[in-house]
């Protein structure tokens, strides 16, 4: 076989079995290999943000790698900010990025580019293949690597003379890598701190953490010491619901981040580093824990949360019931003009059991994730890097991993422009997936920021770049231009009909919220 | 005055107008900047390939930079693909790049990244700005490095608070950068060559060698010693049409252009290196040059290509007349189902003096630039580096660069998807741009390349990663989404009138063209 063959035999019986995929000539090969290779399936984007953002939430939902296929490295470049997301959401990913022939890269040809030097500043392990015979064992390696607890970005190089050459074979999968465990030393140290100290507790949560089955055990150690059960901002999936152990999320403008934790005299950290503010502003400070508060790491993101968890429930000798159940809610129905509010509520009342949302709806969101705390069982996956256009991606990727649940995607309109080619994905595949596109016309955030860096007295220019209007874009018509069915609605009574509507049907629908 | 604000006011004494932005929270002081600067346009893309693209455009066309604005190292990300093409056109770009504030880098917030690492590989100048007081300075030197003959990608990391602090001022514009000569000996060399070699005479031209003004020296040359006129494959800038001296393409596909090459005794290099194939294949050469061939090199890319031919065609006492002169050429009008052919004779009878074409047609487009060859003169801009998403992008920058000149964009349906936002800007600064989009629902180039590289039989797996269609895009509804009004034509009759009208009318407007 040729190493392309090796190499796509070899990560599919590591376990890979999806490829999103954006190839060109030089992955020509891969998609031979690919074609050839049974159990592996192969999902086209028609932009590389769409296809890493996917990789990432496939990832994040089935706790395994899913491989992308990329064009040499621009089209590398083009799905770098979605790795960075990836990478700060702890995704296992494995991209394989064609490059030139090794015998061709010296002629500078219009397409040459580092590729390597492209792929390590969002990449955690880059592999150059060095032959036909040693892709398949970067493969492997990629695949180890991105296993990593509780997961990493693993980008293979592969220039298409290894691809195309013969002589090749597919190796073992690897061993599977070991996950760290934190210190016996520190989990004592934690229960000493939690016991002990004096003034308020909070339990610092992040990262794998935010699994049901690790939150039972932090809700248990609330139920042991009183601690407040706090997660970081942005998680990248978090399992929460009526029935579930609830936790609080840390705001996300240093200044109330920084209040919010001002009052704890201890603060344990599970699967998260202390919090940082995530833009600096003049005269504001980075650092958001009380100067004067005890800090404990439990367990990095790296390191075992729930085994963490575990121990320190034990180490506290905490009850088996955890506290902080979460009830479920009810909100009013609303009437005429659409809310954020309305939203909120009917997604409440709405979004079934296992549903998983795909949060990237900026401003429009914080009351949707308020509102949603006490609806049925779900898991809530958020923009974990900053960088934009993560969303509808991640949604695909979602309904890729986990075809028997549904995927609900709150997208704000700023941020649906960067990646809208996710669309046409979710049509050509059918997947699950009902996207609330939030249609404020606006990069709101940036409006507030601007005038929390200090910018005064904004002109109308400043002001141009930051607006969504002039042209006003209808998402309605460009879903459909897509081939996703779409509605806009414009009054709360219309926005929970349509979304019951797009729930109880199966396949892609686009509910612009027009706000 | 703060450190933005010395920034953008020095490269606005250096001659920028424009900045094409795609800003976030850590931008804001620039924004504020550009806000407060007479005579600096701020146009929003909504994607920062969009941004990169427009860019290159403009650069391409007013030979001096527009600066982009973008956010942080994932921002940068996003506009990699399209900078990797400017830097290939030798396009004049200075990005100016944010970054978190010095102090705030190590805490490692969500949104950071290495942006110098990320700004490299598609940047011939990467410059990290020291100090409020050095920004301006930093600037400065962006754009004398940008504006080295023809054109550099210049850019600059500008942390957050050397932007807000107080205490600089802007600097002097730099004295401009000298361009090299190709020194005499070698045009001597050229001259004896073509005099003297046997055997059939190439000018091999590139870059700069294809305006006007060094095409009319290339035409007395050619007069002189009846030297073929052949330019690079995929011009940054062409000036072509009726009554210019017109130069025969070389072929895309490798064996085409070593065959095309293959009866050239002697070939003298301007403005461009010895031509390679665009990929390597199994078994097929790289090098496309005979290697019998005499070839000299008688300037560089980076030479004066002007004053190169000119010294040649005194060298070689050549007539002031050139040869060579484009013809006009009519084609007859087509009826029924629209073909390729029926777009070619429309746009060869149509195309405006002076007309601007950003051309991304792929593999739909060959016959397009052969049909208009005749056409009435007019600017002729390729895809560079090979990074597709560079046509819509490119097209609007040139439009601001060339108000009174009508840009039309040639775009395939792929290419189009990567940067579709582009439709938006636009329609948002009612740019003269008419696309007509190419639909052919497919990655046609892709379908060749599976057979040229060697892929047998291949399955409906691989067949679908190359296919467009499932859902199939309706790119007039794409674009009115976006405010760009647009017509489907599926006649040769419609299409004609359709452009008729499109060019007849002012701002931008699309025509998808169903092949």
């Amino acid at each position: 076989m040729n190493g392309a063959e090796a190499f796509i035999a070899t990560i599919r019986q590591c376990g890979v079995e999806v490829c999103f995929a954006n190839p060109g000539t030089s992955e020509m090969q891969l998609v031979g290999a690919i074609d050839k290779q049974d159990g592996m399936r192969a999902i086209l984007g028609l932009f590389e943000g769409v296809v890493t953002g996917a990789a990432d939430g496939y990832g994040r939902m089935a706790d395994k790698p899913a491989v992308t296929l990329l064009h040499l490295g621009p089209g590398l470049a083009n799905g770098l900010a979605n790795l960075h997301n990836a990478r700060r959401a702890g995704a296992p990913v494995i991209n394989m990025v064609g490059d030139h022939a090794t015998y061709h890269l010296h002629h500078d040809a219009p397409l040459t580019s580092d590729a390597a030097g492209v792929a390590r500043p969002m990449s955690d392990w880059v592999r150059i293949s060095r032959s036909e015979r040693d892709l398949a064992q970067a493969g492997a390696e990629a695949f180890k690597l991105a296993q990593t607890y509780p997961g990493r970005v693993a980008t293979v190089i592969v220039p298409a003379d290894h691809a195309w050459s013969e002589g090749a074979a597919a190796v073992a999968p690897p061993s599977p890598p070991e996950t760290p465990l934190a210190p016996p030393s520190v989990i004592a140290d934690a229960a000493e701190a939690l016991r002990a100290e004096p003034g308020a507790k909070c339990l610092y949560l992040g990262g794998r953490a935010l699994r049901e089955d690790a939150l039972i055990q932090a809700g248990r150690i609330a139920a042991a010491v009183g601690a407040r059960l706090v997660c970081e901002t942005f998680p990248a999936r978090l399992q929460r619901g009526a029935g579930r152990v609830a936790v609080e999320r840390l705001p996300y403008f240093g200044e109330m981040a920084e209040a919010f934790l001002s009052g704890f005299g201890t603060i344990v950290f599970c699967g998260a580093e202390p919090p940082v503010s995530f833009f600096a502003y003049p005269g504001k400070p980075s650092w958001l824990s009380p100067a004067d508060a005890k800090l404990v790491r439990l367990a990095s993101m790296r390191e075992d949360a729930l085994a963490a968890l575990s121990g320190l429930a034990e180490a506290l000798d905490a009850p088996a019931q955890p506290a902080a159940l979460q009830q479920p809610q009810t909100f009013p129905h609303g009437e005429g003009k659409l809310s954020v509010e309305d939203i909120g509520a009917a997604l409440s009342d709405l979004t079934p059991e296992r549903a998983i949302v795909s949060d990237e709806s900026a401003t429009s969101g914080l009351a949707l994730y308020a509102m949603t705390a006490g609806a049925k069982p779900h898991d809530w996956l958020c923009l974990t890097g900053g960088a934009i256009g993560q969303g509808l991606p991640v949604a695909v990727g979602a309904a890729v991993a986990c075809p028997d649940r549904k995927v609900i995607a709150l997208q704000a309109d700023g941020s649906a422009m960067y990646t809208n080619q996710a669309l046409w994905t979710m049509a050509r595949e059918q997947l699950d997936v009902v996207t609330i596109l939030l249609n404020n016309g606006s990069y709101a955030i940036l409006n507030i920021e601007l005038m929390r860096v200090g910018v005064q007295n904004p002109g109308p220019k400043a002001l141009s770049m930051l607006d969504l209007r002039r042209p006003e874009i209808d998402w309605a018509q460009m879903a459909q231009s897509m081939g996703v069915p779409a509605i806009r609605a414009t009054t709360a009574e219309a926005f929970r009909q349509a979304l019951a509507d797009a729930l109880a049907a199966k396949g892609p629908r686009l509910i612009e919220a027009l706000l």
